[in-house]
């Protein structure tokens, strides 16, 4: 498929400088494209990249000059490349709406108009699916489901009985919602566990990543807050109230009734204690471990986690702690100090 | 639904003081609870909780003074409590023992009276389930593998053929037993696969949670103690011998070949290197790396872990770790000690 | 089943040193084997556990010594007790080739011969699958995917769109490859999702663990370097380019677009952040932090991580720590040194 630059630039409503002319066969990165493909620079600060990329055009932001190769100069560079790409490789959509004859949709369910649902998908007793919502294949809701409008449960997404989600949640390949959380009391030397009771509430527009799971509460809610994002692998416990619009990276790991306020961003293999509060705005730094109350804006480093720059500057000392012995030692021999046993 | 506060009472078995005859609606934690609910006090130590709490009754220890409004008073709170919100919440019980036609098991397969397995679900051949044993949606169980009795796997669950698993075992969604262990050879650059031939076994009354895994063993078992409880998005490596009545909290790592004594405990993000042995009766703190063997009943933290009263000593003069170097400079300036290059 | 040694060693093609007649009826390792058992001792290192094991027989390497058992020697042990063990074990083979009439694979999908698919299976639409080629019960693939020869999907091994596996790959259970990379751009106080249109590539020969997630690219590939093996609840961010024969330990989290040369090392529980380039041969011990550029052949410990030397003598440093901040104050008390506040 080939396509001028020019019609490119109607595709995305942008401005065309240089040759519109030029034929274009496909869309990469500035690192990866070649001879004939279209690119994008996303800021001014890759004006380099773009100098050195093989590619024969770009999608740019307004500000970027002429350079001899075609630009479609747009407002926003990455949303129009990726309808380029989207336009470019031109998959053709799936079917409409639809449920599989090889799903198992319970039929006291309710499921609202334009959902589909995949083959060996299960729908549970009494739940109910708000309209546009697809299941994919393998997909599997327990009983008691409350699913809102154009949520998406990627293949073998599970979530136990009693999960309520919002409108718009997108649930990643095997991520498990409302798992029994991890409650036991020592009894005659055995670990008895405590019946979970609870549910999972997952608000607007939170999306989960693959393998992750969030365990049910043990009398009420875990609490995922509108807008955040949860990436691959990570583990929220029983009880938790996440904010809105928290950043959880992948290999996360949140436990039991921690409270976090919104706008709170969790780096990579990040973990927090149990029944601890997280302020509005707090980052943690990646492999951090918290063990206590975080305060609003902060941002905290290391294990134990402590402020940023205490801890930068701990670390900075670190890298002299040999040397600070050998001082030490050459003090203590001048000083006639005897080393004690 | 409403009930009295005695009808509650009689549920427990519980002595009712103050007004018997006060509606409750609903049974909700003592942070949670509104007017109109039950809650409940699980020690002394949450009187002032109690106190505080807007809920309208409680359940509460033998020991918990009447403070105005009626309370229950039992020998195990949290116990009678999650009868209550069992009773209250009331979901009808799922249908009895039932093989789903949508279920695929192998004619070969000898299920015991009273075991369920849902749809989508699949029964290796030769494998063979104990009494009362559930197996949920889309759970998969390979060839050859043993269940005993009134164990649940729940949707999704994987063992790999020739898995053994004992009484009341529950493996929750997506957790995968049995699966390749990690072993490699090096030959002509490159890594060739060592097959695993061995099995996994589990004795009764182990928890496994969502998306954990258990590697099989190389050649013999990999084996986790009854009673062992293990959080969600746990790893145990191949030939892995897990002691009775341990405590692995969630996204821990064990390495292969390693050993553990009946009631270790490991908290969450413990890494622990292969072929160590690991005392019994041993704590590993959160987000500790172990990379050698742990005394019985030693109590350890850090990366590399130690023990938790060095550790502590450690990180308490890593604070003090920027005014130390300023120290050594002055004294070192004081004394004319020239810094070496 | 009963066998002599003599019997054995034909099947490995050894030589037998002492009473070949002897009956086995078992193969198990030093460690566990019992009387009547034939072992194997792969190095001569093991000499002492040999001498030490209850084993009735042992496979060994041709330098080991005759020690009054019957041995058999051979080039390679571990593979020949692999052999013994397989055929001791002797489970009838699995049926042939197959697809499961409970198997749900598109109509314009192309199967090559000798391809299996297990029981609720799912191939999608335009899907092409090389010859003899596995898919376990339930594993899924989305639209346009290409699988090798010989590739292996363990149960629950989830595919999205448009991922493209070269030949004798093997997915683990419940491994997801290919779902959305973690990418958002903050917009009016929200996390927009940006589409996620890439793909991922996985050259020959890679195995991937259990529960592992691979995250397609953001406009191109995520891509696995031939030989690469990656163990269980390992993450691989978007776009990441990871070499050829590299080892990633369980639990590791690769952050986006990071690239790996070939022969790298990562540890369990290893973090390395996105953009990052990780030279060839470099290896990253367990648990390590990665920040920054690792140069080639480089052997890097800690959090940050740090060349291993330099780190494992700042940690010997640190249990000095405590005694040299007493140090530090006894001689700034010697020297008449005042606190500072």
């Amino acid at each position: 498929m080939t396509i001028t630059v020019r019609h490119l630039a109607e595709w995305v409503r942008g401005e065309v400088l240089g040759d519109g002319d030029l034929p274009i066969s496909n869309a990469r990165t500035l690192a990866e494209a070649q001879p004939g493909d279209i690119t994008f620079v996303e800021h001014d600060k890759h004006l380099t990249a773009w100098h050195g990329s093989r590619a024969s055009a770009a999608i740019v932001p307004m500000s970027v000059p002429v350079n001899g190769r075609p630009i479609i100069r747009v407002a926003d560079p990455l949303m129009a490349f990726v309808r380029v790409v989207q336009q470019l490789r031109g998959r053709p959509q799936e079917q409409g709406p639809n449920i599989s004859p090889a799903a198992h949709v319970h039929p006291t369910a309710k499921l609202a108009p334009g959902v589909s649902v995949g083959p060996f998908a299960v729908v549970g007793e009494h739940c109910e699916i708000g309209a546009n919502t697809t299941l994919h294949a393998g997909a599997v809701i327990g009983r008691y489901c409350k699913l809102g409008e154009d949520v998406v449960l990627h293949t073998h997404a599970v979530l136990y009985d009693e999960c309520v989600l919002g409108n718009r949640v997108i649930i990643h390949a095997n991520a498990v919602i409302g798992a029994d959380g991890f409650g036991y009391r020592v009894q005659n030397g055995r670990h008895v566990k405590v019946p979970q009771l609870g549910w999972v509430e997952i608000e607007d527009d939170v999306e989960v990543g693959a393998c992750s799971t969030i365990d049910r509460g043990t009398f009420g809610a875990t609490r995922i807050g509108a807008g955040t994002k949860i990436d691959n692998l990570v583990m929220v416990g029983h009880n938790c109230v996440i904010g809105k619009h928290n950043i959880l990276c992948s290999q996360v790991g949140i436990a039991g009734s921690t409270t976090t306020g919104d706008y709170v961003v969790m780096a990579g293999q990040v973990g927090v204690a149990d029944h601890l509060t997280i302020g509005e705005g707090v980052t943690i730094m990646a492999k951090s471990g918290v063990s206590g109350n975080v305060a609003p804006g902060a941002r905290v480093l290391g294990m134990p986690a402590r402020p940023h720059r205490e801890q930068v500057r701990i670390l900075m000392t670190q890298d002299k702690l040999p040397e600070m012995r050998r001082d030490v030692m050459r003090i203590k021999k001048q000083l006639g100090i005897v080393e004690e046993e």
